[in-house]
C-alpha cells in the first residue's frame, strides 16, 4: 500500500507545475530536506583532485581545466545551484527545467553549442523494500560531464573508486569514457532490481503451489504494478542508449561507441527480462484463478459426499419414525436391524460410486 | 450513466450532417446557447491591447497591425462568424466545416496560402465530475493565431494573464510561439486529468481491497470507457505535435522549435502514462474477479461446514427417533447420554477435519 | 442467427467460381432477380440530361460527349452488360471479374489505359434491421464515373439531388471531384451504421446493468460478429482512399485531392470509432460474465443462509425427538419453552453473523 | 484425436534429418508407398502432347522443345529421380533439400542461372475428414514449369483440361501464365477449406445455443489448431505472391504479373477470413464459458430453491415431532391443521419470494 | 521445480558481475568444475590434423597454417585462457567479457580488425530432463572458426565425423562454411527441442481429455514457461542469422551465403513453431479452466439431485412424525401405505424433470 500512497503523492505535486510558462524550473519531487553538495572529480591519467563544493562557484573553477571533470549535484531541491550549474555549459531554460521535472522520461538531446544532455532513471529497493525511480540528468561536454540526482543515494560507488585507482581504465580515457562509466553503472544495478523480481516472483509461485492465500492476489497485483513502472522507466532507454551507439556524434570517440554498444546490449536485455516477467506474472494470476476454482471444486465435493450419503439415510430414519398406527415393519422382531443392514448397504454404495468418480 | 446518455445525444446529432455535400459547415455539438464573443489580443514587447468584440469586422481590423494577434472565438454555434473569419485568413471550405465538426480528430494541414491549421481536444471534468472534451481548432499565419472553441470556459487564463504581464517571454516572441503556448496550455492540462483519473483507479483498488461490493464492475468498466475517450483524443497528438517537432514549416522558428519538441515529450509521457492507466484497470478487472471467486469460496465454506457437521448428526438422533418396537438402545439406563457422547466426538473429528484443511 | 445463415449461404456460392479460369466474371452474390437498369446522368454547369437506358449501347453513347456523365448499372447478375459497359473504357478481364466478384475486398487499381477502379463495400441496415453488405465498384475515366451496385437499393440519392441542382458545386467540378461525391456518400453513410452500432451497444449495457438475462451472450456476440465483418469491409479503404489522398494521379486535379484529404480523415476516424466498439464489447462480455459471477453468488448466499440457520435448529428437534427411555429433559416442566429459548438464542446469533459478514 | 497422432508421427519423422549434411535430400513426409510417374504437358497453341513418363530420362526430353512444357512430378519419395530432374534445369543442392522437406514453409526463390524457385503448401480435406497439408514445389524456368507434389491426389485437374482446349486462354501463354495457374489452383483451392473452416464453425455454434455439451471445448480446441496450421500455411504467401506481384522478375511479363496482382488479393482475403475465424474461435470458447457458468447457476438456482423452501417446513414438523412431557400445542384440537396453515403460508412466501428474485 | 530453483540460482551468482568496470571477464555460469581442453582440427581437402590442447600456445600454432582451423575450447570457467586466445585473434575486451557471460543474448558483431563474433544458445534437455541452455561463441577469422562452449557436451559431433570424411563437403570448404556448419549443427538441434517440446504438449492435452487432475495447471505453467526461455534464446537469431544472409561480409563467399539464406529459413521455421506451441499452451489452459469448471458442474448436479429428491420426500416423513393428537391420517388403515405411493410419485417425478433438464 505504501507505494501506492506516496505515488499518489508524487502525482498530486505534480500539478503545481500546470500553468507555468515553459523554461520554469520547478522540482516536482518530494525529496527536499537533502543538502547541497556538488561533487567534483578532477582527473588526469596522473592524477585525481576531489572536492565537495557548497557553492556552484567552487565546482564551476574546475571546468576550465584541461583534466576530465566529473560534477555530481545531489538534491534537485537547488533549483538556483542547477540553473547556475547548466547555464555555465550552455543548457538550454527547457532542459534546466527538464532536470528538475522527475515525472520526465529517459532522453537524450544535443545541447545548443555542441554536447550531450541525458536523462536517465536510477532504480533501487530502499531499506523499507520500496522500489525507488529516481530521476538522473547527465551533460556531457568536451572534457566535463555533470550529473544531477535527486538524493545522495546512489550506484556511483565504483565510479569514485575506480577513478581513484591510478591504474584504472577510467582514468586514461576521455570525458565521453566517463559519460558511459555512469549510464553503466546505472543500467548495471538495473540487473540487481530484476533479479530482487524474479525472486519474488519465484516465492509468489512457491506459495500459489504450497500454501495458495486469498491475499496472494493483491501481491501479484504489485507486482505487476512494480513491472510496468520499471518498464516506463526502462523502456525509453532502448532509444536513448540506441542513439549513442549509433549515432555519428562527434565528440563520442570510436573507441567509446563500442562500450555503448555493448551497453545496448545489456538494455535489450534488461527489456527482455521484464517483458518475460510480464508474462510470468500472467501466468501467475492464471494459475492463482484455477488454484481458487480447485479448491471451490474440494469444498464441493466434500459437501456433495456429506450430503448425498446421509439426506437418503435420514430419509430413511424419518419413515420408520413415523407414527402412524398400522406400519407393520415397526413390529417385527429385527426391523431395526434390517433398517440398519439396508442403510449400510445404501453408505456402501455410494462410497463405491464416489470411488468410482475419483471424488475420494 | 450521464456520460454514456450524453454520448448517445452526441452522436446522435451527428447524422444530421450525413447527405450534405462536403465543404458545408454543421456544428453537430450540443452547445448552442453561447453567445458570439470574439476576443482579441493585440501585442507588441511594449504593450497589450484587449478587446472582446461581438463581429467579425471589428477582429478582423486587428489582423493587419505589425503587432502579434490572438484572435480566441467562443461558441462553434456562430458558423457565419467562423466562416467569415476564417477566410479572412485564407481557409479551405473543408477546414472551415472540420473547425465546427466536434467529431472530427486532432490533426496538422497547410493552409493554402502559408500558416498553419490545427485540431486539438481540450479535456476538463466539469462540475458535475463529468469529462468533457472540447474540440479546438487554431490558424497560425504570419503574426496571428486564431482560436475556435466550443465554450467559453478554457484553459486559456494563464496564456490572458502572461501575455498582460510587460515582461513575459511570450510578449517578446513571434506568433509561433504564441501557437506553441496555446497548445502547451491544452496539454499540460491533460496532466491534471491523469492525476484525476490515477486518483480514481486508486480509490477504486483500495475499495477492491477493503470492501468490495457488486457495483465496482460498473465503475472499473465506466472508468475504462474514459481511458478509451481520452486515448482516442490524445493518441492523434503524438502526430500533430511530432510534425510540428520535425518538419521544417518555414513560419516556425528554430527557437520555437525547440519547445515543440519539448512538447512532444509531453504528449508522449502523457500516452505512455494512459496506457499505463489501461494495463492498471485490466489489472483491477482481474482483481474483482478473484475477489468475486474468493467470496464465493468462502459463503461455500460456512455451508460446507455447517452441513458437513450437522448432516450425519441429524442422521444419528433420526435414528433414535424410529418407533421399532425392538429397539434395545432405547431401553439402556444411559443410552441418551452415549449418543450425545458419540455425537460429541463426531462433532470434534469434524472441527480436527476442517482445522486441518484450513477451512477454520 | 438470420445473419449467418445468409453468411452460410453466400459463401457455398463463392464456390461456384473455383475451378474457373482467371478473368471469368461469375456473380457469386445472391440477388439475381434484379433488372437490367443503366442510370445515367450527363451534365455540365449549364445543364442535366438523365436517362434510365436498358442496353448498353445506349449507356455508351453519352461517354463521348464533352459533358461529365455519371454512369450507373443497378445487379451484378448482368454479367453480360457489365463486361460491354467495362469494356468500352478498357477494363481488364481481371478487373471486370472483380466487379462481380462480391467477396472482393476494397481495392484501388489503375486502368491500363489511364483511369482508376476501385471497389468499396456499402454498408446498410434492411428493413429486417440486418446488416447488408453491399459491392461497389467504381470506374473513373477522363469525364466519366462508372459505378456497378448489387442492389437498385444505394446511399446516393443526395447524389442525384445535387447534380440537378443548377448551382450544386458538383456541376461546377469534372469527374474527379464525382468520383470523390460517390465515395463520400458511401463513406459517409458508415457513420450512419456506426450511430446505431454505438445505440445498439448502449442498450445491451443498460439491460446487463438493470436486468441481466442468459441470452444476452448471444447477443454480445452477435454484435461482435457485425463488428468484425464491417471493420473487414472498411480497414482496406485506409489504403485505398489514403492511395487517392496521397499518390499523384494525373486524372486527380489539386482542388480535388484537398477533398480526397478530407475523406481520408473521415476514414481513420470510422475505423477508430470501430475499434473502440471493439474494445466497449470486450469490456461488456466481461461484465456479463462477473454479472452472472455475482448472481451465482446471490443464489449461494440465499441458500447458506437458510441452511446455516435451520440445519442446526432441526438437529436440536432431532435430539428431542429420540425416543430413549430415559431423557430427563422430555419431564422438565419447561423443557419445551427452554429448547424454544435455546433455539431463537442460536438463530440470533447467526442472523448477527450474517450481518456482520455483510450477507444480509 | 487422429489428426494429432498424425501430426506427432510426422514430427517424429522429421528428426531423421538432423544430423545429416545440409544438402542432403531426405524425404520426411509419410506418403512412401507412391509409384514414379512423371506426368508431361507439351503445349502450344496449335498442340498438345501429352505422356505419362517413368523415367526422369523421357521427361527432360521435352525441355528442350520450344513448346510450353509442364513436368508434374508426384512422390516426394523418389529423391534419385527428384534430384536428376532438378539439377537439368539447374537447381541448387538446398534448393533440392527444400523440394523433399515437407516441414519447409512456402517461400521464393531465384535460381542460380535465372529461373524461380517456389515452395507452397496445398491444402485438401481428405475422405475421412482430416486437413491434409501437401508440400509443393515449383521451379519455373524458360519455357518450363516442373511442379513436385507428395501424392497423387491434387487440385490441378482443372489446369489439365484447360490445356487440353485448343482455345483455352491458357495454350496462347507462355510458361509464365502457367506458373500462375498452377499457384492460382492451389490457392483458389483455399477458398473451399475456408468455406468447410466457416460451416464447422457455424455448426458449433448452434450447438453451443441449442445444445451445449462438454465436449464441445474439445471440438472448438480442434478447430483453433486447424486455423491455427493453415494459418502457418497461408501467412508465409504473402511474401511469396507479394515478391511476384511487385518484384521485377526479367522471365516474368507485365500481362502475367497483372494476373499475379489478382492472386494477391486473393491471398490477403484468404488470410483476412483466416484471421476472422480465429477472433469467432475464442468469441465461441467466451460463449462455452458462459453457458457453462449459466447452466452451474441453474443448477445452483433449482437446489436452493427446493431447500430454503423444505428445510424451514422440517424444522417446523420436527418440533412436533419432540417427546417433551409439556408440548401444550399437541393437545389443541386444531394443532395439526394451524402446523399446515404456517406451513403453507410459508411456502407461499418463499414462492413470492423467489417469483420477485426472477428465479422462478 | 528443480529447472526455477536452478534458475534462480544462476540469476543470484550474474550480481557477482555488478559493479566490475566494463570488459572485465567474469564467469558468471555455474559449470565451474570443468577442465581445460582445447581440441583442435586443421584440416585441408587432402588431409585432418586432430589434437586436444591443454594450453592455449598448442592451439594458437595452428592458426597460422594455411589450413582450415577449428579450435574448440570447452569450460568458460578458464578465463585467462579464453583472453589469450581471444586476444590472438583480436578480439575486443568486450567481446572477450561477452564470451564469459553466460547471460548474454545471442548477437553478431564483427571484429575489429576483419572477422565476426557470433554468440549463440545451444538447447538441449540433460539426463534429468531439463532444458538446458548453453552459451555458445563463434569467432571466425580467416581461415580459422574458433568456438567457446560451457560444457564439453555438445551437438557437433556430427562436424568432427564430417571433418573426418576424407571427401566430405566441409573439407573442400573455407571457413566461413565451417562456421555456417557449426550454427546449422546447433540450430539443426532446436528441431529435436521442439519436438520434445511438441510431445509434452500432446502428452498433457491428452491427460486434460481424459484423465484432468489439479496439478495439470502447474504442468502447463512449466511448459510455458519453458516456452518463454526458448523464444528468449532463439528470437535474437532472427537478426543473427538474417545478418549473415543479407549482409556483405566480405569473408564470406557468395556460395556460403546460400547456406545461410538455407539456415535462414530454418530458424524462421523454428520461431514460428515455438508461436504455435505458446497459442497452443494457452488453448490448454484454456480447457483446463472449462474441465475445471464442467467438474465443479457435475459435482453440483449430483448434489442437487439427491438433496432436491429427498429433501421433500424428508419433511413429508417429518409430518407423519409429529406428535399431534389430533391427526386423522395416523389412524387410516392404509395410511402408512398412502404415504409411500405418495413419496413414489414425487420421487418419479422428481426423476422426470431431470431427466428432461439432462441432468441424468
Amino acid at each position: 500500500m505504501a507505494t501506492s500512497k506516496k505515488r499518489a503523492k508524487r502525482i498530486s505535486k505534480s500539478h503545481k507545475k500546470v500553468g507555468l510558462p515553459p523554461g520554469t524550473m520547478t522540482y516536482v519531487g518530494n525529496k527536499e530536506s537533502s543538502e547541497l553538495i556538488i561533487e567534483v572529480y578532477n582527473y588526469t591519467p596522473e592524477g585525481v583532485t576531489h572536492k565537495d563544493c557548497t557553492t556552484v562557484e567552487d565546482a564551476v573553477a574546475f571546468l576550465a581545466t584541461d583534466a576530465v571533470t566529473w560534477v555530481n549535484l545531489n538534491g534537485l531541491f537547488h533549483v538556483k545551484a542547477i540553473e547556475e550549474l547548466g547555464k555555465s555549459v550552455g543548457m538550454h531554460p527547457l532542459q534546466l527545467e527538464d532536470v528538475v521535472n522527475v515525472n520526465h522520461r529517459p532522453k537524450i538531446e544535443e545541447l545548443t553549442k555542441g554536447g550531450l544532455f541525458v536523462i536517465l532513471k536510477m532504480l533501487y529497493y530502499n531499506e523499507a523494500n520500496e522500489l525507488i525511480i529516481e530521476h538522473i540528468s547527465l551533460v556531457f561536454k568536451d572534457n566535463t560531464v555533470i550529473s544531477f540526482q535527486e538524493d545522495d543515494k546512489d550506484v556511483f560507488d565504483i565510479i569514485r573508486q575506480r577513478i581513484k585507482e591510478p591504474r584504472g581504465v577510467i582514468r586514461n580515457k576521455q570525458a565521453d569514457y566517463l559519460l558511459f562509466a555512469i549510464m553503466d553503472a546505472v543500467i548495471d544495478h538495473y540487473f540487481l532490481i530484476l533479479e530482487t523480481l524474479g525472486d519474488k516472483i519465484e516465492v509468489l509461485e512457491d506459495q500459489l503451489i504450497y500454501n495458495p492465500t486469498d491475499n496472494l492476489v493483491g501481491e501479484i497485483q504489485q507486482l505487476k504494478r512494480e513491472v510496468l513502472k520499471i518498464r516506463r522507466s526502462i523502456y525509453p532507454l532502448r532509444e536513448v542508449v540506441g542513439n549513442l551507439e549509433k549515432a555519428e556524434h562527434p565528440s563520442i570517440s570510436d573507441d567509446t561507441q563500442k562500450y555503448f554498444r555493448d551497453l545496448y546490449d545489456h538494455t535489450i536485455q534488461v527489456i527482455e527480462t521484464i517483458e518475460t516477467y510480464r508474462d510470468m506474472l500472467w501466468g501467475l494470476m492464471d494459475m492463482y484463478m484455477s488454484s481458487v476454482s480447485n479448491k471451490m471444486n474440494n469444498v464441493m465435493k466434500v459437501l456433495t459426499i456429506i450430503a448425498t450419503i446421509f439426506i437418503p439415510l435420514t430419509f430413511i430414519v424419518g419413515v420408520y419414525g413415523m407414527n402412524f398406527e398400522n406400519m407393520p415393519e415397526l413390529h417385527y422382531q429385527n426391523g431395526y436391524y434390517i433398517v440398519w443392514i439396508v442403510m449400510l448397504v445404501i453408505f456402501l454404495a455410494m462410497l463405491y460410486y464416489f470411488k468410482r468418480k475419483k471424488w475420494l
